[in-house]
């Protein structure tokens, strides 16, 4: 019985803060590290690789469209080798300077707009997955669970991360609930460690109507937006610990 | 009797061109490929990369200030910490994408005011070696002869490739005659040759006094701004060529 | 009988040279210039407002998306308060630069992507026309006759510069055809020229099946991309002038 | 017996915050707005206009050089002609903005190192100048009382609004006292509400030393970085308001 936490880190850009990171850092395992395409900066990369470092926690490369103004939530069309191209950039910026205190990259999860829409697009799913297997294909590739980048991502070879949220409620064919929908987003931390107690247990996710989509479940992804969202995830970390699972690496999991 | 001719590339961005790289190829055996920051973005890159792998050009990251509309000319005082992180991060992106090639960076050559700030400056070009040497220790550090920044590359451990220019006068102190002065510049491509052999011959630079020092020389920086430039380029190439000269990629130098 | 030819200018950034400004202002008489989002810097824009003055040549903004390295050409879906902000920015960016030696915009022009988007689109290009308005209600707008942009102007009670294209071929709805197809561009200067004499001659664009759409024409758009660009603008003023047309600033026009 | 409190607003971008404007726009009646390049983009811009109409406070142009990764703190040796583009390029684009709601800018205030380096250059300060009067000859330039950029300013011929701060030491030659240096920052409200009242009464700055050094004083400059400093400058407007200061907008006072 082992899980991991997983969360996006170093997404603050020079003097422009963003996310509790050292707070957040306590309850996760795997950290989604910026690349200076929707945030983060060369200094701030560095300096969450350091404090990853000294927290044991597994670091990946959390690259995005090319969008800082846009926080990388903004839909682009790219032509396939420019897609390729900004991810074998951002995941080799990582992994320089990673390098330089002696980390290896755990897996790769792209970020905000990219995410989305290759969940829903095997074809832009298999350019990512190329990509970050032609840079290094032992890296992992962490992505929504019954997605078409986690399809893709197995299809290629990759050794493929599956996560769940949380705090997402599930429609029937194992999207995400829309935000703008009523119980789209769950709030309460008991609420959430309950569902994800038995979605772990059933080995599969729950939706809506209460069905269990089977699937593989190797990560949880939390979210460290403000102290809310940080408690929330210190108390599923608690509470997984408590249930009996060993909280791991993302690369100790696959 | 082996030397090297280097020049940089992949100096385009989006719509805008930069140099011909089509034609100064030909003439080189290793390429110094900016890294998105003063020049190029991650599809020209990749499209470098492409390029010096059908020539068979040797690659190096071409680092630079981030500063796109200066072309990284503008010189800027950053802090040790910020300068040590924007060159791993762009070591790192060239590094990246070339390994979907299995191509391996030979060297790094900082561009423009970050290479000219260096070579008066021994505690900077430290910090530039020591961010080379952390990513990759194996990576050869491409400096002007008899610079801080060659001394410092020695210093860390690096090997360190030394360059002279083939169209440049030079100081008795080895720097560069300042292009505002009367004779700073070399047009005619017979007489940068005639002064290369010399220079190659006697293992040093020679001043415009006459003066030879002595130093290492394993490359010949070249340019390919414009039709002319390739020309020079191409011509001293013959004329190495001509005079016996094995020409080699910088990885096969030192 | 009177005329007026129109080019985007000003689109180079930085070090990156684009387009032939020099030739080009000889044969026009208003020129769109770049605002910083997809070409020019604010070096730029002064360098070409001075150049346009001494010409006499009318100037206005050309806005675009925010996209240097797609050079404002990648489709982009902007919120309608961002698009009209990025509008009022650029406007009034070129708008303070103007006024420091006395000149007052003429008109807008869309660029790239922004323009195509709109000519498809009535709400998008009530949203340019509101912009437009609100910064200056004097401004012309300048759009593709038959356009959505075009009727979304004049519905917000701007004066419209409707703008044929030289050397490109309209469908039977006024649309331009698609690149991807044969004939959709003229190449040869002479029949450049006899077809906008008849167009003008018969107050209507002339579709490739012959048909004439009947609407005002007001100015003719070239390019400056390279020397033959240029001929073919200089070769239509001739032409022009000796059919017996007066060249008018935009502002002179309507 | 009038005084203007003025603050930096308008500072975050895209996603990431910056400042309580919210808060500290009860307090101020002139906002000086980041145009971009430090920070601020289009729709923040936009924004901030709309909120500074809501609350009756005079707007200005807060230009800095372009520097988002260091919000415009870092120093920048720039040719005169680019100086002067950024500042035309960035009081309009703000001009722009405000005109779409009828507002017109009451001044301009360079922001951080922009605003350092030329309090102590003339030469420096008198492009600044010249850009400010180009644009707009009614422009007012605000500045910290008996600096470089203060007397360039009135050589130039504009109205200058003199400044000071409400929690920063002075030396003997009325620079501010370095923050390194200890007693560099008052923090407690009521001392620098008694220091301000002092210097208005005595009509000069207040030296460390107890000197005084005449100067006129427009506006008092305060600060939002968090909920204290909108404390001490709620603090400071009823302190002023208690001793029967008229509060006003910047436009009115000179």
């Amino acid at each position: 019985m082992k899980i991991n936490l997983n969360a996006d880190m170093g997404e603050s850009f020079g003097a422009y803060q963003m996310g509790a990171d050292e707070t957040l850092i306590k309850s996760i395992q795997s950290a989604n590290i910026a690349c200076g395409f929707h945030g983060g900066d060369p200094v701030v990369m560095m300096k969450t690789l350091v404090f990853a470092k000294e927290n044991d926690v597994s670091v990946g490369a959390h690259p995005s469209f090319n969008d800082l103004q846009g926080f990388g939530r903004r839909k682009m069309k790219l032509a396939p080798k420019e897609l390729y191209a900004i991810l074998t950039y951002q995941i080799g910026a990582l992994m320089g300077s990673a390098q330089t205190m002696g980390l290896r990259l755990s897996h790769v999860k792209p970020h905000g707009a990219m995410n989305n829409m290759a969940c829903e697009d095997y074809d832009m799913s298999l350019i990512i997955a190329k990509a970050v297997h032609d840079v290094d294909q032992d890296l992992i590739l962490l992505a929504p669970v019954l997605s078409e980048l986690s399809k893709a991502g197995k299809d290629k070879g990759l050794r493929v991360g599956e996560e769940i949220f949380a705090d997402r409620a599930y429609e029937e064919d194992a999207t995400l609930v829309a935000r703008s929908k009523e119980g789209a987003v769950l709030h309460d931390p008991a609420v959430c460690l309950d569902r994800v107690l038995r979605m772990l247990d059933q080995k599969g996710i729950i939706t809506q109507s209460g069905s269990v989509l089977a699937c593989d479940i190797h990560s949880i992804c939390v979210h460290g937006d403000n102290a809310e969202a940080c408690q929330t995830a210190a108390f599923l970390k608690e509470g997984l610990l408590g249930a009996g699972y060993d909280l791991r690496r993302l690369d100790e999991m696959i």
